[in-house]
């Protein structure tokens, strides 16, 4: 798959808000080499089982056959904890709190743009800590690093949870999640933080001293996200116009398009747009201007509804006269989302666009979040998830079967135990499979 | 290689300012597949031949033998030109400007931390163009972003020029340079920009209509930075007690030790420091409290002129009491570099760092010019570059030889022609290898 600009902005829009976050919370970024032996990958027993499958493998480089392959890294783990069980002596080195923004490569047979590629890029956060109370407490601030991001700036209201063994990391303890549901209802697992426990430390004899001067394994967490959550917002937020983008990060927020229908019209109207943008960009908002007069302004209109541009700003020879603009929302289909005039004066312009684009961006999360709270079923027994399942939604009920009886599901309906929720309906619940008391409520859902 | 977070901050800095640059000279940024097929690879007769022996291959992917090996990403001009192909239709499209940032291997012999390893990561720029003056001009425009970021930001004084043609990139019809002069005189290549002319382009039918509706083909451009600025910077700079970083591109721009000989004088000396690091983190100098009560104030000293950070502010009881305290430079050694009695008051202290770290900034450039003009001398026969290449420095002079007497020159001395410097002597010039006239001189000097 390629990125091109359009969407590499949006990544580079994740990238910048999540390396802010990853830097308040202490983390610094590092880079480990991406060809692994394939003997570390084999030294961790759940690790490989779940890889082997998905690797590539470099059997040659430099024109030789090389003694052992290397493996295109699908993850870090092993390489980062074989460096790790090196600068770990001491208590005092922990905690080590890294992060790396990188590529990985995962064989999958069905690929779809953005949500399965066989290439994607992500960040990687690997961190090794002194008990097992600090990874957790690592791993869980993590996952609410990710929840908040996709909730205040993707507008993707995701429901965060722990997943079930079966659905954990290969080699993790535990794996929180958070899961959004797309507008097909499918659902998207769109960040994952793993408490690793000391699974990797015991394999690659990473260990320190501790105040009492006893040998440890350091308690370790990864945690990732990835292109994956473009594919995300296109999934959660487009319409049959095309995409709708989140102001917070659209490439572009506001499009000014131009309307020059005489020569005579031009200079008049080109003048009030350069004001607009200038007062725009001194706003910080990000602005783009289509002047391009080989196409009508509806085409132009259509072609930034398709792009999901938030805001669009229309400026003809009238306006310029009266002082005023024609502003319209994505997110609000025809004239219920065109506002006419709206003073140019950047005085109220501004702020009138900064409003906006508060607007569009509470609008698409009440949309989504409603969208999705329509669309969880409480089930109370195996039939009713089956008829939930099979009209596409999601179904959430007690659980407390077996590994075997969550892949029955798996078989029978396609649907996966997407995570048990933090948040909690109020018990006691009864597991819908087994008849039993269960201690949570799980979520199931078709996947991609 | 593995880059810890120190050095993966330096790339940090570097990808900032030049990522900023790219961006204001009208690219985007996009990434492109790192698993290249091999036919791609081998379209250009060139840069297969160029690339070829250094090569990493993908053969095996998801347990199975792959029909045809992929190339794990040395350069991507041969994946973007089969995109290229397919983008650009009409002169509408063009010039397209993109840049990646990404991980390449290649396969090498010799390697030497950032400055030969077997992976590394750069930015790759890509463009296309109508026309060849399109093309030349910003091959130009590029290089000199990158002489740019070498002069101001790493005080590299680095010589711009034009690669011979045995030096070129595989591929390339012309290839400018940005040469360094390392601390030991080896030369280090720090940047490069190609003019492409048609070569990719005929190899992969990357066409267009021009306005006369003629097909031709595109002229295209690629250029690149890598980590080895890193292992430029420090082989620059550094001297026997570690780094000396520039400023402009030091992680850290500042170190406080404080200096708490009795437990009475924490609170007080601690509270100025405080104050201190409000102050500059306010005036937006990345700065750090190095406070470890476990190491000497010595000890500490030490470390961070290890770390090369440029300036040390030093707090004891007594420099509180009078209001004031101890910086040093790290660029002048010893007492030279000390200046005790320095105020704390922001408004004295703040404008007082800036006003170092500049100095700093700039005498480490001022001090690598120097060394790098000592170290340049002028020959004017074969005997002469041989003495000079013989005592490590490198030879200038006029050229007008054949590429088998460049590489009998190679042979005989390990030195390679490492550019026609742009900025030229007057001439006219006579070839000291061929007593011939020479349109002009070139630099000869050993390398990495």
């Amino acid at each position: 798959m390629v990125i091109r600009p359009y969407g590499y902005a949006i990544w580079e829009a994740i990238q910048s808000y999540l390396d802010g976050k990853f830097k308040e919370t202490g983390h610094q970024n590092a880079y480990f080499p991406q060809l692994i032996p394939y003997s570390f990958i084999a030294k961790e027993a759940q690790h490989v089982e779940g890889f082997a499958p998905e690797l590539a493998l470099v059997t040659k480089g430099g024109g030789k056959d090389l003694e052992e392959p290397l493996v295109v890294r699908p993850t870090s783990e092993t390489i980062i904890n074989h460096m790790f069980a090196q600068w770990v002596q001491s208590y005092r080195d922990l905690p080590l709190l890294l992060n790396q923004w990188c590529n990985v490569h995962r064989w999958e047979m069905r690929t779809r743009p953005f949500v399965r590629t066989l290439e994607f890029l992500w960040q990687e956060g690997h961190t090794a800590h002194a008990t097992a109370e600090e990874a957790e407490e690592e791993a869980m601030r993590m996952i609410r690093v990710y929840e908040e991001f996709a909730v205040t700036q993707a507008a993707m209201p995701v429901i965060p949870g722990r997943k079930s063994r079966i659905e954990s990391f290969a080699g993790a303890n535990i794996t929180y999640t958070i899961e959004a549901m797309m507008s097909d209802k499918k659902a998207l697992q769109s960040g994952t933080s793993h408490n690793l426990g000391t699974n990797f430390a015991k394999a690659f004899e990473t260990q320190f001293i501790d105040e009492q001067q006893q040998m440890r394994y350091v308690h370790q967490t990864s945690w990732g996200a990835s292109t994956r959550l473009i594919g995300g917002v296109i999934m959660t937020h487009g319409d049959d116009k095309g995409l709708r983008l989140p102001p917070n990060i659209a490439p572009t927020q506001v499009v000014i398009v131009p309307i020059t229908r005489k020569d005579a019209d031009r200079a008049s109207v080109m003048g009030a747009v350069d004001g607009l943008v200038a007062a725009l960009k001194g706003a910080g908002i990000r602005t783009k201007v289509d002047a391009n007069e080989l196409k009508t302004p509806g085409w132009r209109y259509n072609y930034w509804e398709l792009k999901g541009v938030p805001v669009r700003v229309e400026v003809g020879p009238r306006d310029v006269e009266q002082g005023t603009c024609v502003v319209a929302r994505r997110d609000v289909p025809g004239k219920e989302g065109k506002q006419v005039g709206v003073p140019m004066a950047p005085e109220a312009f501004i702020p009138h666009v900064q409003g906006l684009l508060a607007e569009v961006q509470a609008a698409l999360l009440a949309q989504a979040t409603a969208f999705r709270d329509e669309n969880i079923v409480d089930v109370t027994s195996y039939d009713e998830l089956k008829a939930t399942v099979a009209e596409g939604k999601w179904a959430r009920g007690g659980w407390a079967g077996s590994d075997d009886q969550e892949k029955q599901i798996k078989e029978e309906t396609q649907a996966t135990l997407r995570c048990f929720p933090f948040d909690q309906p109020a018990g006691p619940h009864t597991c819908f499979m087994t008849g039993q008391p269960a201690a949570e409520v799980a979520l199931f859902a078709k996947s991609y």
